[in-house]
């Protein structure tokens, strides 16, 4: 059967009610993966079955219309509040992946700036704690859907979150997958940003999309009052206390916000630092260093110590961690859809964007271990200096690498830019398979029993998990009721099961009422912003959205 | 003869060198505009002598080829330092206007950045003076190709010769004409940008296109110094006199910058300002008020006072001036090339811009009259209506327009957004046919014998000549050696001839070695800022550059 047929059919099926006929027309173990535009909900249906039980759910309320094909698998359609757009794949002649999502709501289109003068909002409707790149991308869809918006952010200007970060950070991602909404980065951007451009950027957007954003504002306590269904939130804006009122609370605080700094026994007479609060690494020039980690920051704050002249400088890596050659990355995984070459092959960000969203998490790792298998031949150079040099180096527990990875827990990896060489060429030390077991004043020592003499301890052990948030900004209560925020369920490491199939409680309802996690790196803000703006915006206008299958939390953090 | 024909008969007569044969493929009364590719000017060749004049002095150095159709009437070709995109219309299988531009050097072409840290230039090849949008857009594309910038500008922040202007001041151009070279904007921005809008874009496109821009600099003095073959600049920058030096020396003063203020007799009691220093209308609530000039600023300014409550707005109308409503300027004059339906064609702003440049100035009345003669009957209710309320309008000497008029003299229009309306009302009253005589105390007395009391005289007479600031900036020997700025030569009111074909002076070598003038609107800015680009960056390379037919000065100012 030819996709056009298919849908033809498919939506006959949806327009009479027939769940039967609609389920059946997917393999057994399809997938139909739904962005807000059938369940007000981000969630992927499973086998015939859970397709079933969505649409006996969902289908009567939202009344979908109007299937029809566009170039390829992609296909356009309507429901009784929106229009969007889908995806399909197609098995013998069945569904394979089906992708849904909800793109605008009908009489609530976005519309041109009309130039005339504005005031700002009385009131908020929605309250969004975090001004990176996540809160800023946000802000900016709901100001073009006329949602009234306030976003509080800790630092003196919009980009300080990067700007204050260690000197020689750059995006490891390349430009095309960084965009967000609305203003794409000219076309001579650098491929990877430097975090100093990354920061001008954002506080030029929020001037320019017109942003509500207030710099220099704490989040001090922020309670739900169920009666007024509305926040109260307590916030310190340049040293003033103030309380403001929004309908909807978005945390937009990012993965990074709280340090994981492991508790070490013993007083050292050098200093001791997280990586988030790591500065110059020139200041360290004739020094001995030691790093603790082996992630992004830990790479990239060896290479920046050792290009400044530290006398030594040691990687101390506790675990396996996934190494991926940026090259080899972009080549065969941003590239297909976030390069030169694509744009020049006609595929939009938007594209892109809907193309990533339209595999099912459940079949992603067997889509990604291929590249990686690929990765190890095209590169085995590196893995064998790595492997010689003692570097403990994986692709991830079932081989699917960086991406999933990333999914799960949100760190574990490094795309190699020029720290892997210095590993390998051993301008950066290296203790592996081992952790800091105690201080000394001059030195660590390691669990093996072994001591490195330092002057500087950084610690690049990364974030607690962005739940922590809810806890330390509302309640306790709350955090728990909430529960675990990202990871899908994997049942590996750090990403403890059942299978949820979604990223837990991002961008979509959560066990909290009216309370929002927002966040994710450059694509994933500027993708999933859309679907919150649209769920946000939903609501202000009162058009019913009745969540299908509203998560349990099954993790405390 | 279809063009592909044409076209490769042509380049095998260019590459064999056989002028004859070339410049009998135009029809007799022919033109061939070229910018840059073939004269290093900006220069049309009107009819076969003159193209056989300029072949027979450029194309043995140019070394033209590779000419290749690419689609409708769009080709391009190479010359032996640069590559090219060109344009032809064919009348009878011969060319009636053939248009080449040079797009890139060869070698030099603009790079994606590196994303490296830069210093700033020991010292610039380029001093740009001004920093609108002419100044900035000039900026940034010497920034793209490598060449050493900086930007002077007196205002204290980028953006400010907008944001200083009178409160209800917008872009009467449509947002699709006003793009900046690399950075269009967003797609939601009004089609008519307030002035704080541009204002805060240009500022922003300052940071990301990282240009060299110092602000707070007044430029006092130039001179050039033939020995070295560079200038010596005094400076003064944030109070603290300075010595530049650069090779070239660009005035991107804009042609609002010396306030043509007429001598008055008499003693006034009251406030009397030039336009370019009218701030809030809101302080002339109650009050009455004298708007001398009929052009843009005049009907803004009288239609903010009147919205704003002044008791009394009367317009001093000296002599007619073109009044043509927006929107059916946008239906018929800009919206083929210059709107939203323009760009879903696939029209994109280069492809607007060299169509646009494809039309020889010669012919540009004749293809601009029809327009007119559509709109006074489109329109003819608003024309009566101004001819009742006695205003003198006008569609040029020859019907051609505000188009016309504008690269004739840059003034004496106004695109109707509503002033035009209040005079057919009679909320701006109009005093047409006469100037103001003399100042009373409380009145102005006008040529008629007539007197209007008055708080309130606005002087809304427009600005002297781009070649003021010669004088004013190097020397009176300079600005009489260069000559007349703008202006083609028409030989209608403020723009006499001889006929030269090119706007005089601009974008394009002058009579003075390395003195340069760069401006006009945002669309003129913007385009032809690549052609000034490509020819300093030529010089700075060492790439020989011979000017061809550069222009006497037929007038001084």
């Amino acid at each position: 059967m030819e996709p056009q047929d298919w849908l033809q059919k498919f939506g006959a099926a949806l327009e009479r009610g027939d769940i039967q006929a609609a389920s059946s027309m997917f393999v057994p173990e399809g997938f139909w993966r739904d962005l807000v535009a059938f369940t007000w909900n981000i969630r992927t249906s499973e086998g015939r079955a859970e397709i079933s039980a969505m649409l006996a759910a969902t289908l009567a309320g939202i009344r979908p219309c109007n299937f029809r094909m566009k170039s390829g698998e992609w296909f356009t359609f309507e429901t009784g509040a929106g229009r969007g757009i889908g995806h399909l794949r197609l098995r013998d002649g069945q569904a394979w992946t089906l992708l849904t999502t909800l793109q605008e709501l009908k009489g609530f289109e976005e519309t041109r700036e009309s130039g005339k003068p504005e005031s700002p909002p009385a009131q908020p409707f929605v309250l969004i704690v975090g001004g990176g790149q996540g809160g800023i991308g946000l802000a900016a869809r709901l100001k073009r859907l006329g949602v009234p918006a306030v976003v509080i952010e800790k630092n003196e200007r919009a980009g300080d979150s990067w700007r204050k970060r260690y000197k020689s950070l750059c995006l490891h991602d390349p430009v095309w997958y960084d965009h967000l909404p609305y203003l794409p980065f000219p076309d001579h951007w650098p491929v990877f940003s430097p975090k100093d451009r990354i920061a001008d950027w954002l506080e030029m957007y929020v001037k320019v999309m017109g942003i509500e954003y207030w710099t220099s504002t704490v989040c001090n306590k922020a309670t739900f009052e169920e009666a007024k269904n509305e926040w109260t939130v307590q916030v310190t804006r340049n040293g003033e206390p103030q309380t403001l009122r929004a309908a909807h609370l978005v945390l937009a605080t990012g993965m990074s916000g709280f340090p994981n700094v492991p508790s070490i026994e013993g007083s050292f007479a050098g200093t001791a630092v997280h990586s988030s609060k790591f500065g110059d690494p020139a200041a360290w020039k004739g020094k001995r260093c030691v790093v603790v980690g082996s992630g992004t920051s830990a790479h990239d704050i060896c290479a920046a110590l050792v290009e400044q002249g530290a006398a030594e400088v040691t990687m101390v890596q506790r675990a396996p961690t996934i190494v991926a050659r940026s090259e080899t990355l972009m080549d065969l995984a941003w590239g297909p859809l976030y390069s030169e070459q694509a744009v020049a092959r006609g595929i939009t960000t938007q594209l892109a964007d809907l193309t990533v969203a339209s595999v099912p998490f459940k079949v992603l790792p067997e889509m990604q271990r291929p590249i990686y298998s690929e990765m190890r031949k095209r590169d085995a150079d590196l893995y064998a200096g790595l492997e010689k040099a003692g570097f403990l180096y994986t692709f991830g527990e079932d081989g699917s690498g960086i991406h999933s990875l990333y999914l799960r827990r949100g760190a574990g990896y490094y795309i190699e830019v020029g720290a892997s060489k210095m590993i390998i060429e051993g301008r950066i030390k290296l203790k592996a398979g081992v952790s800091v077991a105690a201080f000394n004043p001059q030195s660590v020592r390691l669990s093996d029993g072994s001591e490195l003499p330092a002057d500087l301890v950084v610690f690049a052990t990364g974030y607690g998990s962005m739940n922590q948030w809810a806890r330390e900004l509302i309640s306790q209560e709350v955090a728990d009721k909430v529960g675990k925020v990202w990871g899908l369920g994997s049942d590996t490491k750090a990403d403890p099961g059942p299978w949820v199939g979604e990223l837990r409680n991002m961008w979509k309802p959560t066990q909290q009422p009216n309370l929002w996690f927002h966040g994710g790196n450059l694509m994933q803000s500027r993708h999933y912003s859309l679907y919150l703006a649209l769920q946000l915006k939903a609501r202000m206008e009162g058009i019913p959205t009745p969540v299908y299958s509203l998560d349990p939390a099954h993790h405390k953090e």
